[in-house]
């Protein structure tokens, strides 16, 4: 039982915050973004570095994560002198465009990799080595082709998905 | 440049299998299942955990692990007298299910999270708090309500994929 409305909002931001984790935000993004969701006011950074009980430093930093995310932006309809920022609401969309760039980083890692693996498989082309070994490097060679192929069936879905402009100026 | 084809066989499990922990894997998991994939013949335990360079017990439970999730799968064609295994080489469906148990059981946490939250605020209810106090806590219902609503459809997208048979005995 919580004895007033702010230990409940100190309480959500601590359990929803460290939950986000699991989604891929770090716990002081997390407990940021959820400050924002449950106010209906824009804060300003001084307001979430105390309630969420950060440094102001550690607040800057990470609400500026949050905003390439596109979960957070700054506000400035409220005739504010500092900066004042409030939550993108809408979840689904910013998740998907931040899961989208993780997943096209790893798609590119991997294809580097493949490729390196590749040319130490054809560097075996010329040289003298015995049927069984050709037969060998001929499946290694089918493995990385079959990946490849894969990786790139991979990134044209994900160049294919479209969010348009999910954060728009109001 | 490799000296030798089980050179080249190490370095890929080890490049490739250390890259699939990025996609969730352990590493002793993506390097057993680089092993399986790059080799066109079925392999015993103790074949895997030499190559691997892992204890037979490592071996075995993270060979288990990718039975689980249906990336390997036992081969009893070859006339074996010991257990041989055999990579599923379909990445995509296996993974696809392997993702989708994870955002399942993340929702599941998300759900209990949010009720818990629910019945927090439900007990402000009957007691004697400002009118600015109940504002407050107005805000946190309507945020729980969103994310619990957002949990929901979630859940109804991912029970709404099918699958199918992905792992067909031959």
């Amino acid at each position: 039982m919580n004895n007033n409305p702010s230990e409940l909002r100190d309480e959500l931001i601590f359990k929803l915050g460290n939950f986000s984790e699991k989604l891929g935000l770090g716990k002081a993004m997390g407990q940021l973004y959820v400050a924002l969701y449950i106010n209906s006011e824009p804060l300003s950074l001084a307001d979430l570095a105390q309630i969420c009980r950060m440094s102001k430093g550690n607040a800057s930093i990470n609400i500026r994560r949050l905003e390439r995310w596109g979960a957070v932006k700054k506000s400035w309809g409220h005739n504010h002198r500092r900066d004042y920022y409030q939550a993108n609401r809408d979840i689904l969309k910013f998740g998907a465009k931040h899961l989208t760039d993780v997943l096209q980083n790893i798609l590119k890692e991997g294809t580097v990799l493949l490729e390196e693996a590749n040319e130490k498989i054809e560097s075996f082309e010329d040289r003298d080595i015995s049927n069984s070994e050709k037969e060998l490097i001929g499946n290694y060679r089918t493995s990385i082709k079959d990946l490849r192929l894969l990786l790139d069936n991979g990134k044209y879905l994900i160049d294919s998905i479209d969010f348009g402009d999910f954060w728009r100026p109001e």
